[in-house]
């Protein structure tokens, strides 16, 4: 028998622990062994649950026992979470977690910890729900530079966009549905304003290219801008607004961005729609991939943390041991030098657009908006806005 | 220094001798270590080339040189790669291998002899081209139970069936540009009568299930009879006609088929164009997942077998270890049994219809085609068929 323990009984830690319960079996059978959850710590009590004994308050109570081999913290936010798994890797405990704040933030020292102290520091369930994408980006593009990630990382905002265009909502009226649904927090700014997709960006590329963005380095715009009126122009033409957090290599190094983006068509992405997640990977030598599912909720998230947990007890640290390193400015372009082409509405003539942005192609059955044929960078497309008489402008994937 | 050994140079071991040449500094960064071919195994002899002294055409010279401790088997057809495939297992090497048909056949018998002798049997390049699922089939559903999977595995069949939904081509049109291109093979049976999809589906069953089914017992319509006339009815209420490898739990077993199925546009499978593959999986917690990206192509594949290649050196044995056990009566259940809703054209009235096969959705705007809401078994349908004065049929996803 194995004991473990939960930090944190929210959403994510109750999905974790039924699906414990409910999988005893077919995970026994995987593992060769039982995994008993022997602690659950929470600031709160549970009585007249089957689990009331196992609940501590004291976290020590878990550090201090050897028995305690793996601990899954689903606290969320960043303190006491990074406290108490950088106290329990130093203990000699694997950590799995769900905490994409934690990882973002102190990825680089923690997995550094996990390697000193020969245990791992596994986090599938912090980016994309359930989808295996951590793992498979960590040990399954061993032969390919990863040149590129574009990801739909957030089903909140994705939920809205999808809302907005299917139904022609204003971002308004599908904020307050998604509210109303549950989809959305209260105080929604961490999914609408992109910070939740920059922090999982972020981790994506810290796996992808050793080299983890500090998530206040990156440019991040959210959805609250967009106008109806472009969503149900574009969507004429089969292109679809997505908000995206995308690394791409420039001048050999990472360059990240999140921000909504025009995706044509033929991108897997456009159809990416409602609470789902897509994360669309491009390696060296095997081209564009797609990694597609539920990217939130509590059974999905809690199969990616009973996932590392059982693929830490079985294969101990060789399942994944990427290695982050904190992005300096040698190591990482800035945000500013990530280079797409443009939607936009102006009110200048195509002719005196053209002149500023070269060729322009005349969004299907409109008047007055374009794509540019050339790829701007961010730099590039500030410095000439204010002399573009735009309307509204998107970036293109 | 690691010494391996390729078997055969076709178009796969080409790119896998390319791949391993181009990426020799990032592969050997992963690795910690440099990989160098040793032999390369081919009938055909290759004067003026850099590597003209390391063909060899004795399998012997491999298989006695204890240097070489991992094999890379891309020969294509059972034999002798799977006489050499054994042979290099049980002389203590790791073999990774593209080809599906060994594995298919052979897969029980190879994943045993491997574990007995503590090496790796690998084989991502097997089933989606480049895609990575293989592995994370494997390693990343261990807190699921696997219920469903769906593939379009097949590039060329999938092709042929986009070129007549978008561009209104009947299937021999279609075929003779995929011959023409190079996407299809002169005599194109392996790929149109799914056999190629049927062991992709079934090694894909294995990994999931622990049960391989032998191909000859799975259920098998190829895309020969498609009616462009179905085709362009179906894309007019966004449905999309697709070749799938599935597998769904019935009575707890696995229960395979390969036939055309009709994807409805919420599907994203419905939205796999063109040479690419998707792999959809449902896990019992995180619900469906899809797997998209390029399946076929020297490239792709030769990157697939390029990460067996560092996995399987990097991690050994616990990387990747599938255990199959050949399907018996007690443990799949038959074709006969899947069961899926039907699309189907009919000269009989809508009323005579319905009174055989319950409530019909008619088909937006069309006369005479219908949608069954109630799902068929084969053997239902079937005994059913003779009767409904069908114009044309297929299955629903």
């Amino acid at each position: 028998m194995i004991q473990i323990a939960l930090l944190g009984l929210g959403v994510v830690g109750r999905g974790t622990f039924d699906l414990l319960e409910q999988n005893r079996d077919l995970l026994a059978k995987r593992l060769g062994d039982t995994i008993e959850v022997k602690y659950i710590l929470d600031l709160r009590d549970f009585p007249d649950t089957p689990f009331a004994h196992k609940v501590v308050h004291d976290f020590e109570v878990i550090r201090a026992d050897k028995e305690v081999t793996l601990v899954a913290e689903m606290m969320g936010g960043a303190h006491p979470a990074y406290d108490f798994t950088k106290a329990c890797l130093e203990a000699g405990k694997s950590v799995v977690t769900s905490n994409k704040e934690v990882v973002a933030t102190f990825g680089e020292e923690l997995l550094e910890i996990a390697a000193a102290h020969n245990v791992a520091y596994a986090f599938e369930a912090s980016v994309g729900g359930g989808i295996p994408i951590v793992r498979p980006l960590a040990n399954d593009f061993l032969s390919n530079e990863v040149t590129a990630i574009s990801g739909i990382l957030n089903g909140t905002t994705n939920y809205i966009l999808t809302e907005m265009e299917q139904k022609d909502k204003a971002y308004a009226d599908a904020l307050a549905e998604a509210q109303q649904k549950g989809y959305a927090e209260k105080d929604p700014t961490a999914d609408v304003d992109g910070i939740d997709t920059c922090r999982k960006i972020c981790i994506l590329t810290g796996i992808a290219t050793g080299v983890l963005p500090a998530a206040a380095e990156v440019k991040t715009e959210g959805i609250r801008a967009i106008d109806l009126a472009d969503v149900a122009l574009l969507k004429k033409s089969g292109r679809a607004v997505k908000l995206l957090g995308r690394m791409q290599l420039a001048g050999g190094k990472p360059c990240c961005i999140v921000a909504p983006f025009v995706c044509p068509n033929a991108s897997p992405l456009a159809h990416v729609d409602g609470v789902f997640n897509g994360i669309s990977v491009n390696g060296s030598s095997l081209g564009e991939t797609m990694f597609y599912g539920r990217g939130a909720g509590a059974e999905p998230t809690a199969s990616a943390v009973c996932t590392d947990i059982v693929a830490t007890l079985r294969d101990g640290v060789t399942s994944f041991a990427p290695v982050f390193k904190a992005a300096t400015a040698d190591t990482l372009t800035p945000s500013g030098e990530f280079a797409c082409r443009r939607y936009l509405r102006s009110s200048l003539s195509e002719t005196a657009l053209a002149d500023k942005l070269g060729t322009l192609e005349t969004l299907d059955g409109s008047v007055g908006a374009y794509l540019t044929e050339r790829r701007f960078t961010e730099r590039e497309f500030d410095a000439l806005a204010p002399a573009l008489g735009l309307i509204s402008s998107l970036r293109v994937l």
